[in-house]
């Protein structure tokens, strides 16, 4: 208890915890009340997301390097997988596809370009290693022309479904083969390459491995309820809010889901360990993309009311793609300065701004 | 008066002002052949352009660096500006749009590559500042975004225009926003990494202000006055020439305009200064995507018969996506010999051709 | 004899000759047995590929660097030409333009990811001369341009005919001469940048100049007459295999046609010379776009029965335009270690992978 009483001191986005005794009694007292149940939801997964971050990061920096890193790179983004295994399971297919493709993106642009902005308004100019960022944007194209190459080739009707699933399929599973080959080169094969970019680990002091495993535990099973609440009101509270479906999952659950990392990712900015948040960012792109997504497509076989596909819709697509493209531009220097930041942010809102526009619709 | 004349025997495209008295007396006389006035008016529209672009130049070397740098950015296309907004009070949209694509187009493929190929025959291998191409092109792929997913989204009928409108309004804010950001990079935070690339202004004596302020004054009319001509006229001489809209508009009004910018270009490259050419190319191509695109948007408000939006046909805005591209990739190295002016030069070839072949019906 | 007789000992692919007569045979005693064909032409052409990639060498080796670079540049593809000039005297364009797209992306994926695979298999880190790689995917790129940019106009129905051909005869020409520059610039301005990227040459002893020209000559005649058995059997065997026509075309015939320069790329990466490896795939990839192909639609004005435009369906410019980012992307740095293989030949199977499933109508 300690452990996590010197936590919540430190870390303030802790206290938000209050909010997660706050939603349960929301729903039992006004189970209709849809958009105050979205505002706590929300508000309760953040401090859980960061619990769940920090723990995962004690289990790894407990168990060695190699193990440490895969535990690292499968539960890293355990509460995005979680939120999306909730509304897989209610057959909310557009909630994940947008959320996947929305994390994505937000984590290249937004997390990565506020980072920029942030530590460079601290400092004039800022250096990271740009192999670390080559291989993490290298493996975000691969899976950008994966999600691309389906919707590329056109189809007459009757034959899309089973042709749209089997390559589903077929590409889940070249996309995790390559993630695994990915975390053999970077944390075997070639590991001196990558040095300065280890994810996080040495910032925080690690808790015991019983607290963390406790802590893994409970709070995925706090999340995964929280998560029930939030899908079941997100519809309805977006439209109270007047924002279009779209909107919500690209760019809110996003948010929502990235909150803990991007916390780290902009103390370390601002510390000038710059290395930190682009492995933070970047790292956790690829692992949504290369990972969460193929493994839930493999799970809507087993939980899902029907197989999900991995087809975004046009928009998606295309703004993964110039997401991908302008990180790989502005990362190919190793250098950053603010305006950096600024351009990754400008195409962050322009793909906000389209989405919160777009006629609901046409989403 | 000795100023003027000293400009004269230096710039032989200055000589072609014989032809602005030759394009109101046809008016008058002829006032329905439209070839003639079509040619006469682009002859005369070129030395214009020449006298502005050093009045420009002269006021800016007067008044200290920022001060200069920020009348360069903004008046720099003045002579773009002025032949767009006559387009625009006309109603002209289509015509004001390609223009806008095609001096973005024109810039950085066809000045830039002739640069690189007229200096690259002079010297075999040269250098410029990779910092300063890198924010242009930087630049200009994010105005090619902003450009792009209004299109990537596809819309139902009805509800399309509303959208098409409040988006193109957000974004113009946006672009105005990154270009302001982009000149506060420049020529304050970060100004020793560009010093290089001074957007010309030494290598001609300046003009006193008071030559070049009315210079400037009286210039603008003139082109005004011409431009209105030619855009009266441009259609109908465009069809008995055998030439498409879209051919006239992306091409033909793209190098009439950057006429004088071209001419400064070139002497740069000829002179191994290829960061002025470089400068000059892209930044021109970057104020315009991120400058007088969205100004032109905003005025439409006030000076169009209806609100114009950034909504550009598809062939137009993959046009602009592959020049940008191109753009970035061969100033990546910050070194240039003939060959890349040549591939720059194709790729202009290529669009040119496509757009001159294209049937009418299908612009 | 003696020549031919210690190429068999030291190259195994030359065993396969004995399917040379076999297929011969088969044609005679069964010729409706198409899927027999389909296999014994395809293990005879990879032979005699062979041969003929042997004798151009030694051609080239013994005629001097500039007659030899020209002659490397025009008939290092010489299979790849006489396939598809078969499949266009029998009208088949489809198969022409599949087979030339799906050379193109098979070299820059396949060979080149192969190449960098088996290397790195036995080598950490590998270097090779960017400023090859460079120039070779600049050239790529202005191709896929030149591909993409007449799919990118759309067209009202009745006027599509006339416009492609036009337009596609103009940029053949465009394409021609772009690669006729490209040679003067690496042979004869620009060629102390491109030393260490020799075209093979000195790895074998070259033939004395009589054996050369006459396995040329003879070679040639054997591959057109065996690519005639493979064009017609190709689309029946295809449908027995279940494979569909755009896989085969795009995957088949390019392993097939590519099998002599593979293995010299293979062999030139297990032995630490990987500038051969990128030199002979990008340099293949860039060879068919920029002269098979546009050489292939000037010739279907005379050989084939109606003129060929250039064409593809969209599906196969994507691939293109992802093939040549991708290789533009990680030959970037002028390093490579095995994981930028398994990227390149991930991206390959994601292409194999859906022309492979896609239900045979909507190729």
């Amino acid at each position: 208890m300690t452990a996590l009483w010197s936590e919540f001191r430190r870390n303030p986005l802790l206290w938000l915890l209050v909010f997660l005794p706050a939603v349960f009694a929301a729903e039992s007292l006004q189970p209709e009340a849809h958009t105050l149940l979205f505002v706590l939801s929300v508000l309760a997964i953040v401090p859980l997301a960061t619990l769940l971050s920090h723990a995962t990061e004690s289990v790894a920096a407990k168990t060695g390097d190699t193990v440490g890193g895969l535990l690292n790179a499968t539960l890293g983004n355990l509460t995005e997988l979680v939120i999306a295994l909730t509304a897989l399971r209610a057959g909310q297919y557009m909630l994940v596809k947008a959320s996947i493709a929305g994390a994505i993106v937000t984590n290249v642009l937004f997390m990565l370009g506020a980072s920029f902005l942030l530590g460079g308004l601290k400092y004039h100019m800022q250096e990271f290693n740009r192999v670390t960022a080559r291989l993490q944007a290298s493996l975000l194209f691969l899976a950008t022309i994966a999600l691309l190459i389906p919707s590329a080739v056109k189809l007459a009707d009757g034959e899309a479904s089973a042709f749209t699933q089997q390559l589903s399929l077929g590409l889940s599973g070249l996309l995790i083969c390559a993630y695994a080959l990915g975390m053999v080169f970077s944390l075997k094969t070639h590991r001196e390459l990558f040095t300065a970019a280890e994810h996080g680990g040495d910032h925080e002091t690690p808790w015991p491995m019983g607290v963390a495993l406790t802590t893994l535990a409970v709070v995925t099973v706090l999340v995964a309820l929280v998560s029930e609440l939030f899908v079941e009101s997100v519809q309805q509270a977006a439209e109270s809010f007047g924002m279009t479906p779209a909107f919500v999952g690209f760019i809110v659950v996003a948010l929502v889901g990235g909150a803990a990392e991007m916390a780290s990712a902009f103390s370390g900015a601002r510390k000038n360990r710059l290395d930190l948040s682009v492995g933070i960012a970047l790292g956790s792109a690829s692992q949504i993309a290369l990972f969460v997504a193929p493994v839930l497509v493999l799970l809507s076989y087993v939980m899902g009311p029907t197989p999900m596909d991995l087809r975004l819709w046009p928009g998606a697509v295309v703004m993964m793609l110039f997401a991908t493209l302008t990180a790989s531009l502005v990362t190919n220097s190793g250098k950053s300065a603010w305006f950096v930041g600024v351009l990754l942010l400008m195409v962050y809102l322009i793909f906000a701004m389209t989405l919160y526009l777009l006629p609901p619709a046409s989403a």
